[in-house]
Order: C-alpha cells, then structure tokens, then sequence
C-alpha cells in the first residue's frame, strides 16, 4: 500500500517536472558575463566552460588553444589541445601545427618577425617546415615588395610609394600618409604643414588631390571635408574650404567639366561663384522646363531629384532616387514620406530623435528632366545657412549676399570622434532643418517654376547620453509665388471701397441726423458717423477677405496647369490683420444695432371702443369695459418675434459643421492641390492654410446661411409659416395698431384697425368676422380706403413727438430718483394706466384725423425710388408727418429679423476667428452657439422688459 | 565704330554665358551609359575615354591595361599602359610586371596554372621571377594543404576533410558539402539522399549537426531551414522539420538545456511537446512574475522583450531589444513604435509595403525579468498559424490541439530563390500579421498576467513587380481577460431586471385599463402590455449597458494595479446586441408616447359670464359678448409650452460636442490605461474601444443632461422662468380652466377661475386685480375654497365621458366621409361654435356642482402614497368622478415637458448608436440635432392641430 502512494508521488513529482511546473525561466547570460575559461553557448545561450588548455575566442563564442598549445583534435565543441614539445614551442599560424622560431614568441604563442620581414612556416608545397623562417621583402626596384597585410608573403607596394621615391620608402621630403599613400611635397600642400592648426590627414587628401594619380576620390575626399564644414571658409585661415578653393583656382587651366564654370576637372562642384545677385539669378532666370499640372491627361505632379552619393573617402556610391527617403529623417511610411515630392503639397514634418548612423554620406542633388530618351539633369543649389565667409554668415543675410553651393550631407558622425575614427563620436553634426523650396514663375499658366533651391541648417550636437538625448530635426518643402500682385490688388480694392464706405456711411449719417430731426453738427453725430463707418469698413473688409480667400480656394484648388500657389504663412499675416479688423468693426456695428433695438419706442394703440355706445345709445354710466386680452396677445406676439431670425442660427452652426467635420470639407483647407474630400488614413496631411481655412468656413457659413434664407423666405414662409405676416393680420384681427418709433421722428406704423369695427367678442363672431373677410364680403384692411397697405415707415413731425413724450413723460420719471415732489400724487399703476389711456386716444385720434391734433395731422405717400435706395427721406415732416408705404414689412428692422445680414457676417467672423486662433472647426461651432444663445437672451429678456416698459403691458403677460 | 559694336556684343555673349543664361543642366550618365572603352568619371559624372591600351575596370569607375599589358605608369587618372614582350608575354598579378609562363594564359592575360596548383611568381623576398611556376599542394598529413583563395600559396585544408578522410580529398562515401565541409556518410542523413526531394544542403547541414564538430551553428542552420518552412512537418516526409525531429529524438542522450525538456543540447529550441492540451497549461499556469501597474510610485508598465537573434546561417548575432521594432514591419517613429510594448496600450498597426531586405533574421523571443542583479528570461511561445502537422493545420483549430513552437523570423526573402543564393528571389515569405496577446489572471488584484503568446501568420508573396506590388502586413498587441464572471453577472442582472421589467409593465397594463375603463382582456390590452414592456426592457437594457460602460471605463483608466483589461473587439458584440435592443424598444416607447400626446383630448372652459347679467338685471337681450381672446392667450401659450423640454436639447448636444471633442474626452476611449484627455499629435493612437465611446458618451449625455435638469429646475424656473407655473397662473388671471384627457376616462384639470369674478376687462382694472392678489386681498385660487391647489388629477365617470364625447359627436362625424346625412345642417363654423358654447356651459356646471348634472358630479381628494407611487388609482369612479389633488404639476405628461427622460434616454441611445455605427462623435451630434429638429416639428405641427381640433380655436390662432 505504501509503496503504491510512493509511485504515484513519484509520478505526480515527474509529472509535474516535465509538464505545469516547468517555469521556461533560463538565467540571462551574454557574452560578456562568461568568466575567463567560459565561451557562450549559442545553442543553449548560456556561458560554458572551455575544454582543457583552452580558453574563449576572441568572438566569446568559441574555445580556441592556450598560447603555446596546438590543436589536437578539433570537432567543433570538443576541441582537444595539445602543448607544444619545447624544441618547437611556438604555434603555427592555422594552430594545427608546432614549430621552432628564428626569433621571439608573440603574446599568441605564434612566431615572431621583424617588420620589413615575413614569416614563412610553409614550403611552396605546402609542407609545414621545422623552423619558421623570416626573410626581408626586396623594397627595390624591380621588385618594389613589401610584407603582404598577413604578413606571410611580399607583394608590390603601393603605386604612389614607386612614383614618388621610386622605392617602396617614402623617402623625404615626401609625405607618408596613414601608412598606405605617399605625396611629394607640393609648395602648396606643405606650406599649410607649417601651420600647426592644419591636420596631416588634409595635406595627404591635398596632394593626392592635386597630383592626381593616387586616385580620382582624394580630390572628392576634400570636397567632403570642407561640406563636412559646411562650406565655410575664409581668405586669411587655410581650412579644408580654404584648400578646396586654393586648389580650385590652381587648376583653372584644366578647364570645366560639363561646360559649368563653376566646376573644374576632377574636382568636386562645391560653390557657385561669389558676385554679388549672383543667387538671385541663378533662382529666377530660367525656368525648369517642366509644367507641372494638377489634373487632365497632362497631370504632372512628380518632383523627380534624383542624387549622386558619396561616402566620406570620396567614393562615388551609387545614383540614388531623393524621393526614397534620402534627405528625410524622420521615420514614417514610404507614402507619407513619398508625398514630399509631389508639386503642391506643403510638406512639414519634424521629430525629435537622435539615433546612431553609419558613416556620412554626400548627396549631389539634381533635378531629373529626363523625358524620354533625352535624359538631362539640372544642378539643385544649395543654400547652407550656417555657412561662414570670412566670418559672416552671408547665407542668412539678403538674397544678395547669398553664397549658393552644393553637395549635402545629413548626418555627420566622424568630424566629431576625437583620435580615431574607431572612437565614440563626442558630437555629431545634423542637418536639423532641410527645406525644398520651389518658386513660381510670375504669371506663368502652364506651370512653370524656377529651379528648386535646397536650404540646410545644421546643428552640431554634443552627446551626453544616446539612450535619451534627441534632437529637433525637421524636412519641409515649400512653395512661393510672388505675392506682391495679389497685395497691390488687395490694396486698390481696400482703398476704393473703404473710400466708398465713407461717402455711405456720411449719407447713413445724414439720414439719421434727419431722422432725429436735429440739425446740429456735434460730438454725437461724429461718434454716430464712426459708428456707421465700422459697419460699412467692417463689410469691406469682409468682403475682400472672402473674396481673396475663395480666389485661393477656386485657384489653387481647381487649377489644373499650376498658375497660383497658396500665399506661405508668413505671408498669410496681412489677411489675419483684416479678418481681426472686420470681425471687430462688426461686432461694435453688432452692439451698436443691438442697443438701438433695445431702447426703440413702441406703442399699442387699441381701437376697440366699449360697445355699449354702440348699443343703440343706452346708458352710459356702465359701459361694458373694452378688454385689454387683445393687447396682451399682440404684445406676447412681438415679444416673441423679437429674436425669430431669417435662418435657424442653429441649424447654421450644426450644418457647417456637418460638412467641414463629417463630410470632409475641411480637407480642402489642406495645404496641397488636391480637392478630394476624403484622404485615407494613413495618407500624409500636409498642414492646414489659414487662407483657406478662411475661405472655406466664411464661404460654407455664407452658402448654408443663403440657402437658409432662401428656403424660408421662398418656401417656408410662403407655405408654413411667416411669422412677420402673421403679426401683422394678428394687429388687424385683433383692432389692435402698432407705432414703434425707432428715432426721434422717424419709426414704423402697422395699422391693425379691425374692419369688422369690433375684435372684443365671441367665437362665434370671431368666426363669422374671419370666414367673411376670406369671402372678401368685407372692406380692406389698410389705412386709406380701398388699400391694402397696413405697414407704413412714419416721419413724424417734432410736435407730434413732443406731444407723444409729454404723454411719457410722468412715466419716464417714475424710474428716476426723485420721487419727492409728487409722492402725493397716484400710485405708479394709475400713472401708468391713465397714460396708457391718454396715449391710446391721443395716437387713436392722430390716426383717425379727428378730435383736437389737427395740427399734427399726417399725408400718406410712396416712397420715391431714389429714397429707397439711399434710405433717407428726401421731404422733412415740418408741417404734417409722413406715412410712406411700405409693402416690405421694413418694420422688422428694429427685430433680428430684419438685420439678418449683419447677424450673418457677424456669426460668420465669429466662427472664423475662433477658428483661426484654435485650428479647431468644433470648438468654434460650440462657441458661436454659445454667442449667438447669450446674444439672443440679451435681446429676448432686454427687449422683453423695454417693450413692457413703452407699451404699459405688464411683464408678467409676455410669456 | 564697327569693331567697338562687335566688342560689346562678344562681351555680352560671354558674360551671357558665364552667368544667367548658363543653365546648370547636364546630360545624365550613369556606370552602365558608358560604352567601351570608356570608364565613369565621378567627378564629372559623364563617361570619359580610357587612353590607349586600356578598358574600363570591372566597376566601370576606373580603367585597367588590356588583357597582356602591364601598368606602365599609373596617375590616378592617367594611367599608361604597355603592351608585353613577346619573350614574357603574360601580366603579373600586381598588373606592374610581364613574366613567362610555365603553362597557357588566361583570359585576364596572366598565368594559368592547373587546379590544386599555386602560381607563383615571386620568390620569397619579393624579387619578381622571369618565369612564373606551378607548385602543387601536398594535400596528406602532414601538410594537409590546400591552395588558398587567391591561388598563390598552400594552406592548411579545413578540419572536417582532414577528420573524415584524414587528407584535404573528400573521398566517397563522405560527401563533400559547398567545397568547405566533408560530411561522413551518417546513415540517418544519407538515407535522404535517395529521397530526390531532399537538396544537399539540408543533408550537409544535418551531417554537419549531427557531427557537431564542423561547428555549433549547423544545428542552428538546420533549426532555421524548418522555421522557414513554418516549423511544419508530418511523420512521413523529412523535410527540414522532420530532419530536426529525428535528430531531436537521436540525442536525448545528450540531456536537455537549461532544464527545458524540449530544448536539447546543441540543438536550437523549436517545439514544445505535443501532448494534448499542453499549450493552455503553458500559457495558463503559471503568471509572469511581474506586477504591471498603471499608477502611482510603482508604475510599471514596460513590457520587457529581448530576443537572441541568429542569421540563417546560424550565426548568433546578438540580443536585441524587441521594443527597437525588431517584429514590427510598418515604418513608423520609435516613440510610436516603443507604445507597442507599454502594458494596456491595444496596439494596431497595418501597412501596405514591400520593401527589399537583407537576408532572413531569427528572433527567440524571452520576456525580460531581470530585476536588479537577478537577471532571468521567459520563454515566449509562438503560434505559428501556417504550422500543418501531418498535413492539418493544428494551430487554427481549438487550443486543446494547438502546436506552440518558437523562433520566428519576419522576412525571408532566401528559401524564394530558385537556382542560387545571388539569383533575385521569385517569392518572399512574410510574417504578414504578428499578433502578440496577453492574458490576464482571472481575478487578480496585483496586475499578474499569464505569459504571452506570440502568434505569427505567414504568407507567401509571388513576386511581379517590387516597384508597386505590396502586401498588407499588421502587428498587434492584445490584452484579453476571461469575460465569462463579468457576461455571467450581466446575465442575472437582465434576468433579474427584466422580470421586474415585467411586473412593472403588468401593473401599467392594469392601470391603463382602469383608466380606459374596460376590463376585458383583448388584443389591445395584450398590444399595449407589449408597448409599456418596449419601454420597460429599454430601460433595462439601457441600465445595464452604461453600468457595464461605466464599469469598464472606471476600472479600465483609474485602476492602479492592473485587474481589468477591457473586452475585446470580438468580446464587445453582446454589448453591441444590447445596445441596439436598448435602442430599438426606446424608439417603440418614444413615438408610443408621442402618439398618444398627439391624441389627448383637450378643452378649455372660459368661465367669464357677461358682464350684462351682473350689471344689476338690467336688459338681457344684448349682452356684451365674453372675448374669446383671452382663450386664445391660453391655447396659443399652450400650443408654445408642448415642445418644451426641461433641457435645452440643442445645447446638450453642442455641450456633449465640446467636452468630446474640444476638451478631448474622446481620448477616454482609447485602448490603453491612460485617462489624460491630451495626447501629444506625435505619440501613438491605439484603436477605440466601443464600449468606452458608449460609456463615455452615454454618461456624458446623461450626466450633463441631469446637470440641465437641476439648473433648469432648481434655478432657472425658480428665479428666472417657469413656463408650466406661468401657463396655470395665467389659466387663473385669464379665468379659464383647462380639462385634458388623455385616457378614456382619466386626465388633468386645471382649475382656473379668476378669483376677481372677471377677467375680461380693461387695462386698469386687470392691473388693480393683479394687485389686489398680490397683497392677498381676494380669496384664494384653489378649486375648493381656501385652498390653492389649481392641477387636479381627474378620474371621470363613464357618463361623464359619455355626455363629453356626444356633444363634441357632430364635429367628430365632420371630418368623416359620409356627409349626406346632415348636408342640410348649419355650416361647420355654426356647429363647432355651437358644440363649444354646449361644452363650456356643461363642463362649467359640472366643476361648479350646478345644473342638470348632479349625476355627474365629483369628489376632491388626495391620492394614497401607494397609489402615487405605483401610479395607478385604487378608486374606480363609479358613482361620482374622482379629483385628485396634485401639486406637482402632473399635467406635463402630455406634454415633452413631463416626460423628460424618455426624451434624454432615447437622444442618448441615438446619439450612441449613431455613434456606434460611424465612430464619429461629431456626426452622431449632428444626427441626433437634427432628430431631435424632426421629432420636435412632429410635436408642434400635429400637437397644434389636435389643439385646435380638440379646443375648437381656430388654428390660426396657435402661432
């Protein structure tokens, strides 16, 4: 039984060994961990002990021979060794064998020869010899030997050796270079040798440059070390640009190559020449023979650069497609990375990173023109600007002082390892900024450009810690055009209209100073013109804002031959300016409009008269009172279509948003040619243009706002709802007159006389009364007999607005803050209903012509045409007022309704301007929500409690 | 005169050709343009001539001498050549020197010397020989050698020649592998020989394992030929995996590595065993021992992957950190990149590419646990999806039959290439999608996760066209937790949930047939029992979804130590299913209840009496007529407060808007633990989780719609305006009362008799009341005197509502079809003004307990809590009709007012859905404005014509 438990432990221990407990957990040894004796086991990638008389590989991952001891057997892991008997005690070279030295033992137990010498442990056949033998190489002509790189036989020596001293010694006075090249002492390379701040390594490159033969790369090799200084040099020291240009100039007579003065024969193109404006010509002379186009048959958006690269030696490498890649360094996907080449799209893209690069490489950039078999190059200039001459950076001084140059490079990891180039960079050199950029030909229509200018910066870095240190570099390709036309266009269009908003606003002006009927020249008549003026400014500069901003949009968006590029963003801060401007001139055109609405007069005349004088003149002494419920309705009805507006100002914000967020319209604010509304995702997203941004919100807001108008207007007040109309029958149904005056002398009259005589009565009345005007049994509705007119534009006289405020006047003072002289008097309600009284006779009687206001009597005419246009009334109410006809319910003007333009533009350079300081459509849709519900409160509780203040309704009934 | 033009001219023409009309183009010439005899000068980039004697050099950027020249004189760029003397006809090896040969010439113009054979053409010094010698190789012991690479000296031969033939001769039946290695013929290798299917190399490379001698990385060679074959194999054919199987089994001599019992000595680690089931208890057993934490001062977050990195020859490379990017193919930052390994973080990335790559690199890939000194690796095992294990695909079917294995590889563009290792491959294997998932532990506190899984899909890409073929390749990181605790919970608390959904709805149906007054049970009571269920299990399911949101969105982004990961895609459907339940039977509940708000019936009971009769008896036979405006002002305010809401539903949707997408709470919803609401633009964007967005917007709505409804209620209606208070005040200042039934038999009444006895009266006398009530002067305004309570709930008698639906009879038949009958009868207007004035009259008995009505007449009282509370009358109106009192205003029922969430639960799940279906917050709030829009034009337009129908005003009236 016991032993039965025991094997099923037992089972269960192996069980549990080889299955659910087995962790899968190994230690973590590297190479490095090993201890002496220990090589690391690539298989179980462990560190494991060597055989006997053996110890690690260089490598650490296998077992070689101690020093002295031979290879015995060697099968791979199980190496056996073997010491040397003493009368051979050195190692062979392969390790197989022990031999007997002529000389000493190395440290590897190996033969050791004098330099000049091989070692040679073979025969000819191969037959392993007793004694390691070690013989002289022959430096002499005609043998010219020397010991081979393993030292084990001798080969001819290095052809400039022979050529200068004619023996495999460099004799001097020549020059050994880094063991491998020897050069004579030309005057010009060895004058710098005495210049202690010159390397030997430049007078080697020098030499070998000038003399040639060594080989064509030296001269490259130099070209690179002064692009590794980045071009700068001066007249006084002698650097590698210094070198460059000495030798440059030396080899004039050589002649040029490829028929470019600037490049001479064997050497590296390096610099453009020095004359002044030379930069500017070599940009904007000739056009590429290009024409890029953005769509058709001839779509032609390819930048093709294509470059030559070389490594640091001077070594041509390969010819390399630019669009790979080779400039970018930050990491992404080809096809973002891809879009940099593509005409029209701005690209921008900038990371931090620092990582570790191989060697530098030299880029020759051209611009491919191959068409065909013709196959042609164009020499890309580069502009670097961190270049010195003579100590002055003159690449970021005008274009006229510009130093163009070529070859690049993007990365520099040697010029900063201090020794040997084996070493750690201590700082390495990157080009932190490179920008592509492409300049239009002025006017052109089919496309052109000028030659591409490549700008660097480099920055030197000092590394501290690779592991966390990063730099900024950024890779950008921009596009410009000449933008001084298009200013001098703007300038004209702002002076001509701002001219004409002047002469606009003056005659707004004298139109108000009419209206008020007040001759005087003051201080509020220069403030009111002010006023008008930031109006009528603020429409100028709206319009010439939108009106460039969809030129960019329809331009650059719709131009199949490139003839315009988008305005860059530092030349977008004038149209910024203007934006800012309208959108403040608007708003103070906005609370100007908004206080005027707020403090108009109004008043609500009922012509219900009591009906007991009606019945057949019974007594007097009780007339049935009229009802003031019409009144109440009539002004709960004005009350509400106080903030009603031409368009639903929410729908507005949510359909903008609509189409520029979910349908991708703001995709066509993007700083590149295409206008496809959709991008994939995973496509580059150039950076967006403020211009066009602009363009595209105003002009959506102004569409959808249009649109709105137009479908209300046209349809929804024609076949739903109007409800301006709706007020107006309501005044009429109702016996009920309106007289809002919205100046001094100056307002609105809507007649609302019932035609039935009384309002004040039953369904059924009421019934008959609607059913037997829609059978026209009755008469019309208007002021005169037999018209239809009801709304009229009123200039009153002075007396009768003298009249109508002495009415007031007892009212007005109750607000004010000496009560003392008539608290005795009626208590504010009485007040307020003996001169609503007063007033409803005193207008009522002015309306009928009758009673005692004679003297104020009025006439009732059209408008002239000329009056219409200019909004001014041409004849002054001296005598008798003025009732102009006015078909157009104009009365609407003291309501948001009326003023649907300014509310438009303003709601339109709200959103806007919050867009343009957020870059986010969103939160200027949320905030212009947010302005236009505190504006329409402020107008809706306001207007609500001036209207219960002009026409005596009591609050409480406007609901 | 002449000579002085022709100067200025040639001056002109040279200066035009020096600067600005020089055109920096070049023609473009590369290595292979030139054609012979010309060699690339680099630094002209152009091809140039070779002089005499010469050819360009095998690179194309240099020349060498002809074929029997030698090297004259060698510039660099001027070399010179020199045809040899007929006497010594062939060019040394260094090109310097002519010599005479023992045998023929070869191509290049040396000697030719037989294979086996070393040239020699210098002695041991260095001095050149006149005659060039053939000197054979002793290949026995012990010499051992061989001629070496360049053919000019013996070397000693490689050790598996010597070891398996004891000479440097491959003798048979060893075989002789690539010239490098001599393989014995092992019986388990050279078996597959026979087998023509089976290439040389796998028997080489098997020989060489199962020797071990040659060298350590054959087993590891051999380990990658079955990688590359994606670690398939059957028990039939020996492919590279069944070679590896068999040698696996043969050397269990050997012992096991590392204590791993699938890992042999010198043998790579391929497979885990195959027992059934094994790979859950691998990936199940036992958790990794770190503990991930998202907060707080032991964050942690890093996951650790490090892999030892073998090329396919079997090298080992090095260790390599994973998080570098080593598995990921899709180019992007390494900061984007290094997100993949932060623990919680749901990584995505997918590209299309097809880039070239070096050749093939194995990753064994091990978690990282070192922590201070202890430096220890998990195992990571790999899924290997395209494994066939005798010809099944194991890895695709259920995890009992799974096959784990490791090491992967990414590219292997090798095993394509058909005839050599040079040749351009014709199709490349690629790890197309890598998908790397964590597991967490099922209730773990501390952050502990299983091991993860490494699961690899490969596919095969023929290659056409490098420059624009691509394939989609993806890299995932999962993190999954077992979801069965959390479905089961939500289960009970549906079942749960919906049965009381059930009771509830029952005692609605119950309710609801009180108050129709039926008691059978029809088809409708059953249709009506559904409809209240609809509404019931919405809620349900809506409690249940946003609690789970919510769950998810608190533990998932506030959680310290990690103890929840969120669903996955795949886990989120029943969410999903929910959701759109959820949705679906709100809508049936939303327009169930605008239907029935469309229907209710309405009347308004005007109880001004002319004044005539109380003007002391005089005669009756005109009295003034009561004005019907002030029912007007009643039914048009009514008309107004009908879509009324206790929120502002379009400042909710632009609220919800800002915090999403503004202030960037969208950024909650993405699948990773962080809960900041800004993300750098550069950092990596994880995928969303749909259960977050819908947590996160339906709490959102909700919470800020709840914040609406206590700003709305406790302090806008309170101190600014309350619109349903205002519409029962101006019910009593206007004296009329307003009766709504919306059942049968049940419904609201507001009592609104005008404690002044007149309403309809003048200005002064309106004014006077209003301030007579205001210093409480007047009686109160309740229906029973001395109370205030105004809103009764009313449950009415069946002969109540019999007498109510026959005199509102004749106007129901009016909008019937047959019409013949009563065509004779008085107009439409007649009798609906006759039906009114029958109504009022009888509807104003009945409240004031007068007239022929005492069998209808009705008792006051207040509602039992219970029945408050279950919301149903306990009373039946048998006998006399029921007023309950109500203070709160129950009478908002028919309107939107009182069934505020409904409305704010469905606009949620709209929103939500909406959201849902097109991952866009935006579109979602447009849609559900622009719902909102229709639904609430639905309510007014329809709303106001039931008013107007069931009132009797006329429409035109409701504006």
């Amino acid at each position: 039984m016991k032993l039965w438990r025991l094997t099923v432990m037992i089972f269960i221990l192996i069980k549990c060994n080889s299955l659910s407990c087995q962790q899968f957990i190994i230690s973590f040894q590297t190479v490095s961990d090993c201890v002496v004796g220990h090589f690391y086991d690539v298989s179980s990638l462990s560190c494991v002990q060597c055989g006997e008389d053996q110890r690690a590989s260089a490598t650490g991952l296998a077992c070689v021979c101690l020093p002295g001891h031979r290879v015995h057997k060697s099968n791979g892991a199980s190496l056996t060794c073997q010491r040397c008997p003493p009368e051979k005690p050195a190692v062979t070279e392969d390790g197989f064998g022990c031999i007997r030295c002529p000389g000493g033992l190395s440290e590897e137990g190996t033969c050791l020869c004098p330099q000049g010498t091989v070692r040679v442990e073979r025969d000819l056949q191969g037959n392993p010899l007793d004694e390691a033998r070690c013989e002289a190489c022959n430096g002499d002509g005609p043998a010219f030997s020397v010991p081979n790189n393993n030292g084990d036989s001798c080969e001819r020596c290095q052809a400039s050796f022979v050529n200068t001293s004619n023996s495999c010694v460099c004799t001097p006075p020549n020059v050994l270079c880094r063991h491998s090249l020897c050069v004579p002492p030309l005057s010009v390379c060895v004058s710098l040798l005495m210049c202690s701040c010159i390397t030997q390594s430049i007078v080697c490159v020098c030499g070998g440059c000038i003399q040639v033969f060594t080989n064509l790369t030296a001269c490259q090799a130099l070209g690179n070390m002064c692009v590794m200084n980045m071009h700068s040099f001066s007249s006084v020291t002698n650097d590698a640009c210094g070198l460059f240009n000495l030798i440059f100039r030396s080899m004039a007579a050589l002649g040029t190559t490829q028929d470019i003065s600037y490049w001479r024969t064997n050497l590296p193109w390096l610099y453009y020449g020095d004359q002044p404006g030379l930069a500017g010509r070599v940009l904007q002379t000739d056009p590429l023979p290009i024409e890029f186009s953005f769509k058709g048959s001839k779509k032609n958006t390819d930048i093709k650069l294509i470059s030559a690269v070389y490594d640091v030696r001077g070594e041509f490498l390969r010819w390399e497609n630019v669009s790979g890649g080779s400039l970018q360094l930050c990491p992404d996907t080809a096809l973002r990375q891809r879009a940099a080449y593509t005409f029209g799209t701005a690209y921008q893209e900038s990371v931090k990173l620092l990582r570790t690069y191989p060697e530098p490489l030299f880029y020759d950039v051209f611009v491919d023109l191959s068409q065909g078999e013709a196959r042609k190059l164009l020499a890309v200039p580069s502009l670097v600007l961190n270049q010195q001459y003579n100590g002055r950076y003159v690449n970021q001084e005008n274009v006229k002082n510009w130093y163009l140059s070529r070859r690049v490079f993007v990365v520099d990891t040697l010029s900063g390892r201090e020794k040997s180039l084996s070493s750690k960079p201590k700082a390495i050199r990157v080009a932190a900024d490179i920008k592509l950029r492409f300049q239009l030909v002025p006017g052109t229509q089919k496309g052109q450009a000028f030659p591409p200018l490549l700008s660097v910066s480099y920055k030197d870095v000092f590394l501290t810690d690779l592991a966390t240190q990063t730099v900024r570099v950024s890779f950008a390709v921009e596009y410009e055009m000449d933008q001084n036309e298009a200013r001098k266009r703007t300038d004209i269009a702002l002076g001509v209209m701002g001219g004409m908003a002047v002469l606009y606003s003056l005659l707004k002006t004298v139109s108000w100073k009419r209206r008020i009927s007040s001759p005087l020249v003051d201080m509020e008549t220069l403030l009111k013109f002010l006023l008008f003026y930031a109006g009528d400014l603020a429409n100028v500069f709206f319009c010439i804002t939108v009106g460039t901003g969809l030129y960019w949009l329809i331009f650059s968006k719709a131009q199949q031959f490139v003839s315009v590029l988008l305005p860059l963003p530092a030349q977008e801060e004038r149209m910024v300016t203007y934006i800012g401007c309208a959108f403040a001139l608007k708003a103070i055109q906005f609370l100007h409009k908004l206080i005027l609405q707020l403090s108009v007069d109004i008043f609500l005349i009922d012509w219900e008269r009591p009906r007991s004088k009606a019945a057949s003149g019974e007594a007097k002494r009780d007339p049935s009172p009229v009802s003031i419920w019409r009144t109440y309705f009539v002004a709960n009805e004005w009350n509400e279509i106080q903030t009603i507006r031409k368009i639903s100002p929410t729908f507005q914000v949510i359909a903008v948003l609509f189409f520029l967020e979910v349908l991708g319209f703001s995709n066509l604010a993007l700083r590149d040619p295409w206008s496809t509304l959709e991008r994939p995702p995973q496509a580059y997203k150039p950076p967006y243009s403020l211009t066009l941004r602009y363009a595209l919100a105003s002009t959506l807001w102004l569409c959808i706002g249009l649109l709105q108008v137009v479908f209300f207007t046209v349809f929804h007040e024609r076949f739903v709802e109007d409800k301006i109309r709706q007020f107006v029958d309501l005044c009429s149904i109702s016996n009920v007159s309106m007289l809002v005056l919205s100046h001094q002398c100056f307002g609105y009259y809507i007649h609302g006389r019932s035609v039935h005589g009384h309002a004040d009565t039953n369904m059924e009345e009421m019934n008959t009364n609607l059913k037997r005007e829609a059978e026209s049994l009755c008469g019309q509705r208007g002021l005169l007999p037999n018209t239809d007119t009801q709304t009229f534009q009123v200039s009153i006289s002075t007396r009768l607005r003298q009249q109508y405020d002495r009415i007031r006047e007892p009212l007005g003072r109750r607000n004010g803050p000496s009560r003392l002289v008539d608290a005795s008097s009626a208590n504010p309600f009485e007040q307020s209903t003996r001169a609503y009284n007063t007033m409803n006779r005193f207008l009522g009687s002015v309306i009928d012509h009758v009673g005692a206001h004679r003297d104020m009597d009025y006439i009732v005419k059209d408008k002239l045409f000329l009056e219409r246009v200019i909004g001014m009334e041409l004849l002054e109410p001296n005598e008798k007022s003025i009732f102009y006809n006015d078909e157009s319910h104009s009365f609407s003007d003291v309501l948001f309704y009326g003023n649907e333009a300014t509310l438009l533009i303003f709601d339109t350079l709200f959103f806007c301007v919050v867009d343009l300081g957020s870059q986010s459509f969103v939160l200027a849709a949320v905030l212009t929500y947010v302005q236009q519900m505190i504006f329409r409160w402020i107008r809706g509780v306001l207007g609500r409690r001036n209207l219960a203040n002009k026409t005596l309704v009591d609050e409480r009934f406007l609901i």
